[in-house]
């Protein structure tokens, strides 16, 4: 089969494990954290493996002891791989699960080939629902759990609070999305680039502010944002990007009382202003996402509630994965967001 | 009167509004706080106040909207000033009260002297118990409250639960004594002191690891505490020191999904490394008491289940304050915990 390893023919997958499914993939997307990988930043991932950890597809074959999918089955490919009995598991948290959570297209082989091999596939597979385009569905593998996990629910949004998303892209537009969900009074979404931010404005951010090279000195930033909450600022902070410089950005936007939800990857440490912080009351908190509202998620998409098509900007076919790479690699000048892979 | 502004006589205070009362100190005490205070680094003090936010005492003097107390009530002075009509006293928050919070001995003359004027009387003072030590109730002024809240409810203590306790000061040793309000399955206690680790141990510490510049280096307390806690790390890791080397270590000892509870006071930014913990789905908190808990802490105190005297280490009268803050600045030497002052 072809399989972006850089890309080389492999051979189809076999299970290993009797709770593994392979999924033959007939959709597939390009996520930030690829180009990280392909930088070298993710020590986790060795070369060599196939990456990709989005994905829907159609069951080619599965374990003996996988008993809700069979051959034929169409399935959504949740990034996180979760074995349902481990202690983390079991606390609702299969991020950490002890053979599983982010290993897709990290650890193991990954979903830019036209098969894949699911671990633990009970849990890390969902039925497609009828009727729903399958477009739709694969940003439901990573990027709106990640947003509404890791921005909204660990950020506390709620009824009449104060939220700011640093950057719109994917995630932080996941986010922005998710946030409406919980009825907060303002959406205050920060970015450098404009084309982004005009996308979140009709995405239903309230405001939106310049922010970062291309835009205003932090101190404006700060003012702005000040400006737009009577002075207090946010309830929640989300930090979409994963930069000292935008984490620094966050703790100076944040309320009394406030959370600040990290959603970002970082790279490297981070000031954080205790001085300041200490006796503020704020809460700080970091995730990768567990992907536990998967089903929610699938829900609001079958209830039309949620339409999360609108992030895909490009469509390839997976013979020009290269091409698509190039694309999103340069998301600012292509307008890029999210890049669809059809198989 | 007689009172600590670096010691003169100062007139005894009046009402200033409606709702103050001015309160006789019978006890006061000292804080770490008071040290910082002294030595410049709190910038909200400006010189000439009146130290002092901890205390008992006799009401002397209510102005005219106080309906909870009358002059000769004993009453309990907490730290914190509470005007219970804000957004943030109404949201149960009132370290960040608007027009109170943690004012006295700060921002306002305090409890190191013979009266002192308490703002908002009606919710910053508590009747003192009937029966009841008046030694133990001044611990509930601030120390209790603020290990209980800052320490063991942020850091969300559980029955099971595994708990790291970097700093076996007066607040570190509250929040030890508080921790096992909750039933946790471990309290590892951390100090460079070890007069103080064997005062954590005869508190109920299960484990005691020497750190800091007098005992191992970070690596080996970190495999200590690993080698404690099965390889995990600990699901509450309380930082009640507040500086950089001592925040560092509480997130090399925190497991996945753990919360870093901060207690420490900081006067200078940390290193935060969200290149770890990104993916690790921590929280850590900060919090300045709320004293929200007091009413709690006093029931305990009066069914005999919390015996807070125990960290007093030694007494002084008034007139001998500035030996007491000898004593209590060099504390290691003289063992020195809490320290009460006897009107």
């Amino acid at each position: 089969m072809k399989a972006l390893v850089y890309t080389q023919t492999v051979p189809i997958p076999k299970i290993t494990n009797p709770t593994d499914a392979v999924v033959r993939v007939t959709k597939t997307t390009l996520c930030g954290t690829d180009l990280h990988i392909r930088k070298g930043d993710v020590a986790s991932c060795t070369p060599g493996h196939i990456l990709g950890h989005e994905g829907v597809g159609v069951v080619h074959e599965v374990g003996t002891s996988v008993s809700r999918f069979k051959k034929g089955d169409a399935v959504l490919i949740s990034c996180i791989s979760s074995c349902a009995t481990c202690e983390y598991c079991r606390r609702g948290v299969p991020s950490q699960c002890t053979t599983g959570g982010w290993i897709l297209g990290n650890e193991i082989d990954g979903t830019q080939a036209e098969y894949v091999r699911i671990p633990h596939a009970d849990c890390s597979l969902y039925a497609l629902p009828q009727g729903v385009d399958e477009a739709s569905l694969i940003m439901l593998s990573d990027i709106f759990p990640t947003g509404l996990e890791c921005g909204v629910l660990n950020g506390r949004v709620q009824p009449g609070s104060t939220v700011a998303i640093i950057g719109a892209g994917p995630v932080g537009l996941a986010a922005l999305v998710t946030a409406q969900f919980y009825s907060p009074a303002k959406i205050i979404v920060l970015d450098a680039d404009i084309n982004r931010l005009m996308v979140a404005s009709q995405m239903g951010a309230h405001d939106i502010v310049m922010s970062g090279t291309h835009g205003s000195t932090e101190g404006t930033v700060i003012r702005d944002v000040l400006g737009l909450t009577d002075g207090k600022g946010c309830d929640t902070v989300i930090e979409a990007v994963g930069i000292p410089a935008t984490f620094k950005l966050a703790q100076r936007l944040l309320a009394p009382v406030g959370v600040l939800a990290n959603v970002g990857v970082h790279g490297s440490k981070v000031d954080l202003f205790l001085d300041e912080l200490w006796s503020k009351n704020i809460t700080i908190t970091t995730r990768l996402v567990d992907a536990v509202t998967t089903p929610m998620l699938l829900k609001m998409v079958e209830a039309d509630k949620l339409r999360p098509k609108q992030l895909i900007t490009h469509a390839f076919r997976f013979n020009d994965i290269e091409k698509a790479y190039q694309v999103f690699g340069a998301a600012q000048e292509h307008k890029a967001l999210k890049v669809l892979i059809q198989m």
